[in-house]
């Protein structure tokens, strides 16, 4: 159950993409009693190789966030290749987990501290009373609804206000160890108790994705890590700025107020994926 | 509770058309203790009017599977706008069933008893070992994953087969009210006791369809009415000959053969949607 670098030379560190379907688990970290990404995918190594490693994961998603590339690290003794080791998890998870990639990295990987950037996108369905668009249920499990007219030029206003390095404590949760999740490495400030929750933004887009059942508003964003509940307050704070509840110029205001009082709603899970995690290169 | 057509002149009768991801429900039909679409729609129902008839669907679908256009009819006293029921039951409903449709129509139609014809599709993802393509949790609710390659050629020739009018029996359940489920009217024969297992494929087809993960494989086939898990059987039937496992010649051999053993394996629900439902006219 150590995060530590495998000191016996016959370890071998493995790093994994994982695609999943976040409806029906509490999220990525393992809880007692609670179904949880973590959890199986722990499970599954045990089934499939003897071991347990506790896979260590680029960061936690919430109960009922979806990832299309989350990255998870761990160390197995057991000498077994890695297609072999994909198709073996693949068959005995269950098929709302997929492994997508597994191979043998250098030791000093580490799924989470190794991250470089991470990329969230966030899915929202357009169901407005001009269209009376109706949400298919194949696509409520995988975006928000949303039930008022967006202006697509002030949601890209407001997006482009988040790009660059800022205090993002408006947008994180009050609890308690809000900084220290979903966080890629987290920068403790020099001398201070409370972790920073300075991040970068390097990219804050708005585009339309074709869906089979109609077009989907895709708001993507990627940084150098996010605190906790960080995308889903951004994205309900863009929503009142695109239904026009809001106006663009209260995004630096609200960033500087370092008050989560002053954004928007947290945007329900359903609507969020962790689209994929960078590292420094074949790490 | 009845079924019969409303005598009091008050009662208005009522066609909605309804999209379900049957995954999480016992299937269509009404049943103590278990979640069901028709149960759903009758609480919905009884919330939303304060009259709870019990809505007559098109046929009966089994658990897990969807529903693209599903038709369910019922009789209100209530004098209620359509698009008042229509967003009234939405809010009510959970996301995974919505209504597509509400109108209100002579009093003589009846979703099931008034069908003319009926579409299904079914989907099958590819996943081929020399492709190593995986199924993204966000199709496997929604798709077979299919292990072995299919010669596509194979496949519709194999569907070819089925249009026309056949005596389905060989692809008809086993239970004892097999031909009494799902079917559209059912036509018992004069003076016999069975019911028929006769019925007539107007169009049966494979084609592609593109999706955000990849392409699928989808089966789409329209009929005067379908045996209890008929389409499963006959897709389950066809994959053996898209495989080579057996020759599209055994198909006429398993028409004749009137037996369930002759015929391939039940394909899964999940991959099983019903399309459509068609009807005389604004019936």
């Amino acid at each position: 159950m150590s995060e530590a670098a495998p000191s016996d030379p016959q370890m071998q560190t493995w790093k994994v993409i994982l695609a999943y379907d976040g409806t029906d688990f509490h999220g990525w970290q393992i809880q007692p009693g609670e179904r949880t990404i973590q959890g199986e995918l722990q499970s599954a190594l045990g089934r499939v190789t003897g071991e347990a490693p506790l896979p260590q994961g680029s960061g936690r998603t919430d109960a009922g966030v979806h990832a299309l590339g989350q990255v998870a690290s761990f160390a197995l003794r057991a000498p077994i290749p890695a297609e072999s080791l994909l198709r073996a998890l693949n068959r005995t998870l269950c098929p709302s987990i997929r492994i997508l990639d597994a191979k043998i990295v250098p030791s000093t990987f580490h799924a989470r501290h190794s991250t470089l950037t991470k990329t969230y996108e966030y899915r929202v369905w357009l169901q407005t009373s001009e269209t009376r668009t109706i949400c298919s249920p194949f696509i409520a499990r995988y975006a928000l609804a949303y039930p008022w007219p967006l202006d697509k030029g002030a949601l890209q206003k407001a997006a482009d206000c988040f790009v660059g390095e800022h205090d993002f404590r408006s947008f994180a949760a009050t609890d308690p160890d809000s900084s220290t999740r979903g966080g890629t490495s987290e920068p403790f400030a020099e001398g201070s108790q409370a972790p920073s929750t300075i991040r970068k933004i390097f990219s804050s887009c708005w585009g339309d994705q074709k869906s089979e059942t109609g077009n989907l508003l895709v708001y993507r964003v990627r940084g150098n890590g996010f605190l906790h509940y960080m995308v889903r307050n951004l994205v309900g704070t863009m929503l009142d700025v695109g239904r026009g509840y809001r106006g663009v110029e209260d995004i630096p205001r609200i960033l500087a107020a370092r008050s989560r009082s002053e954004a928007g709603p947290t945007a329900p899970a359903r609507g969020l994926f962790l689209h994929s995690v960078d590292y420094a290169e074949l790490s």
